[in-house]
């Protein structure tokens, strides 16, 4: 599904990097890359009881963080060097309870445009789709205001 | 905008408060209840360097943890005693950076049905709006499966 | 909860009705503007039979077209002269069948900024909240490529 | 990406063309099923001048029409005999403009549950990706009251 672009940076993947170590909430969260490459990234979480919504799974919004961030660096792979990327909307199904020992989001670039990238992602619990997320990326020049 | 219902549980924010207790995502980023009314519930959350994104904000993903809990409390309120809440779905628009001191999320049912509650809810991040959500949550009994 | 801003060009309504006199499909279905604000756009549309879905009630993609249209509308009376307007994404939650004599929507704007503009909007039936909608406009400068 | 499940009811196909022959949206429009299988729903439109936006492609909402359509009829697909279905909320993101001389909507199962199904499904404007959709469908008894 995903389409078929050459990035315009060839370091995208250390740029990815970079950016995602200066995520602090993954930290928090034991949130790590699991691949990089143009147009695609996956974050993988292992479940944790401190994550956990009132059932003892692991909460939407959790879900939805690895599920944002991933969408926003496979956005980021295709983004000229220079760029900064910025979520401007998402949306997230519910689909299996997020439950087992490790949640691994897998985002896709589905198109992108000079200004907005439209990525789509899947979150899978143990291997089990649990949720999917289409999500709206937005491209900033570094030095330019936020949003 | 919100609806006009009578609660079919008197026990409403009890019952509330005490699955919020049991959601342990919202002790590790420090969340807590500001207002359970029938039909509303406010959560906030404290800004916390440990809880940002890559450029210092508020991840847009622990805004969503708030946004969502607080959706999915005010459409428990209008339900009857013996009720699970689910997340069904939500979509997000992030408005502006969730910078500041303080961010809440304030919940409202726009439609409560036999099994499916939509609701909307807007973050302020001190007292500026920056993310708006739109949520379908649904009502399991509680010895139900799981969605 | 629309926001207060001084439009940026005194001839927003005109050029709303110019354009909304451009979209075609809204002669076919029978949709006329009722009212224009800086912010706020109003598009009804009576019920037809040839509008229906499998239970004869309006189809939600003909409540979808004029919530899409209202939301673009309302974020055009915000925009500077030489703008054109697209929609990026939009969500829909149908609450409530499409019935009745007059489906009414109207679009507010919750934040405009230079490039995206965010809208809400809400249908009507006959005065019953029937579906509601969280959209993402873009503007273009006129002569610029679209999207 | 589509999942793999048995249909219950073997006469799935002439009950989806069946309810679609109700829609009289779809006359209007000029739309027609091209493709019905178990999961799997697609619906075809040759562009028409009257069913335009101001741009002279054609609307979000009437892309949106036959997207949500053929998401309704493949989780339709899946469902026992006796069922209704209904829309409970859909996003649609537009990638490009809807251009062109034929459009297809092309749906797919995501998750198919007792009471809820998840679809997602592209659109292409002569073959080219134009606007994708991610929702959300519920299952009703044919006798029981709508939504």
């Amino acid at each position: 599904m995903k389409i078929n672009v050459e990035p315009q940076d060839p370091n995208f993947e250390q740029r990815v990097r970079e950016s995602f170590a200066r995520q602090s909430i993954m930290r928090l969260i034991g949130a790590s890359i699991a691949l990089v490459e143009a147009g695609v990234v996956e974050i993988e979480i292992p479940t944790r009881k401190d994550l956990t919504q009132q059932d003892g799974f692991m909460h939407a919004g959790i879900v939805t963080t690895i599920l944002d961030s991933a969408c926003g660096y496979a956005a980021y792979t295709l983004m000229p060097s220079g760029s900064a990327v910025l979520s401007v909307e998402f949306k997230v199904n519910l689909l299996a309870p997020a439950a087992g020992e490790l949640i691994r989001a897998r985002a896709e670039v589905r198109r992108a445009g000079r200004t907005l990238t439209v990525c789509s992602a899947d979150a899978f619990a143990d291997g089990k789709l649990c949720a999917t997320m289409l999500a709206t990326m937005i491209r900033r020049e570094t030095q330019q205001e936020l949003r």
